[in-house]
């Protein structure tokens, strides 16, 4: 798998198999990929907790926004939630600012997550202080972003803008997730 | 070359054959694979400009930060410097902010750049003025990022931390460049 494919098999995917456990060595692995990414001023800000319980799964999962340009849908159906998460939380004795580590890191976790079969989605949008309420860790720890993982359980194709130029995603009828993507000429200001 | 390699392969490269050229077609392709890639909201409002051309080359360098971690060094020397850029702008007809969306473009592209031998490093410090008057877009374009880019004439690898716990990277007497990393046992908080 070359990179391009790679990154398109990379999706925000929201439905999962919420049957199908993520194991704790597999998110070690994820994070361990994190670890090697970039880091702006190598500081290296950021840090991770796991969930792959049910039980706690169950507390994570109505503190979490999920897929802001389709207001009407709800997020996923029980049985199609994730069946893991891990937490991206910057440690504030090591930097006051974050600036985009959290993403990195995430983005970096969700392509080893693919290679595993596996998919997810970074989470900005989400209830703060419950979130760090069921982490229950120091004050120390911001939490940043949340990566909910899974085996996918649906179909996500990329489509060239419609003629109203929305970048709104949507589901079809039969429940194919589009995504429509700028043209890459759109995207190419010039040569200087 | 599976995701950890591809990442572990993926490093902040400063220093480059600056003679070996980057073609235009590569700056397409690695800026279709920032197109693919995931974007929040999926606004997609990041737009890229490339160069590589020699003449233009002198006028961005100037006006790049290198290596904040190391003070004594001066940046890359003639010769060594990048033999292309891709810069990275916000459209604030599209959106007022632009969150990591560059960030996420960025690293994309050196995932890519490191697929076809090449490497370069993200620069958010740079003389925004005075790069955005090189680049002589309308004013509705912000620059948000320049990625650096060449075929790699260092050798980076990555340590433990010291005892004395600091992050910064180095050079070694032979121009080897060290980047110290956490051990995974650092960054991971627990499992809830």
């Amino acid at each position: 798998m070359n990179v391009h494919e790679l990154i398109l098999k990379t999706r925000s995917y929201r439905r999962f198999h919420e049957n199908v456990p993520v194991s704790a060595a597999t998110l070690r692995e994820l994070v361990e990929i994190a670890r090697i990414a970039q880091s702006p001023w190598n500081r290296q800000a950021v840090k991770f907790l796991f969930c792959n319980r049910p039980e706690k799964n169950a507390e994570i999962f109505p503190l979490l926004g999920w897929a802001s340009r389709m207001p009407d849908w709800p997020g996923p159906a029980e049985g199609e939630r994730p069946a893991a998460y891990i937490l991206i939380f910057g440690d504030k004795e090591v930097s006051k600012t974050f600036n985009c580590d959290h993403v990195v890191a995430g983005s970096a976790m969700l392509l080893g997550a693919t290679e595993r079969g596996l998919g997810g989605c970074l989470i900005g949008a989400f209830h703060k202080k419950r979130l760090a309420a069921v982490a229950g860790l120091p004050d120390q720890y911001e939490p940043l972003l949340v990566v909910a993982l899974g085996r996918p359980n649906e179909m996500i194709v990329l489509d060239p803008l419609g003629p109203d130029g929305t970048t709104a995603y949507w589901n079809d009828e039969s429940g194919i997730h589009h995504v429509p993507k700028r043209a890459l000429d759109e995207l190419i200001l010039g040569e200087l």
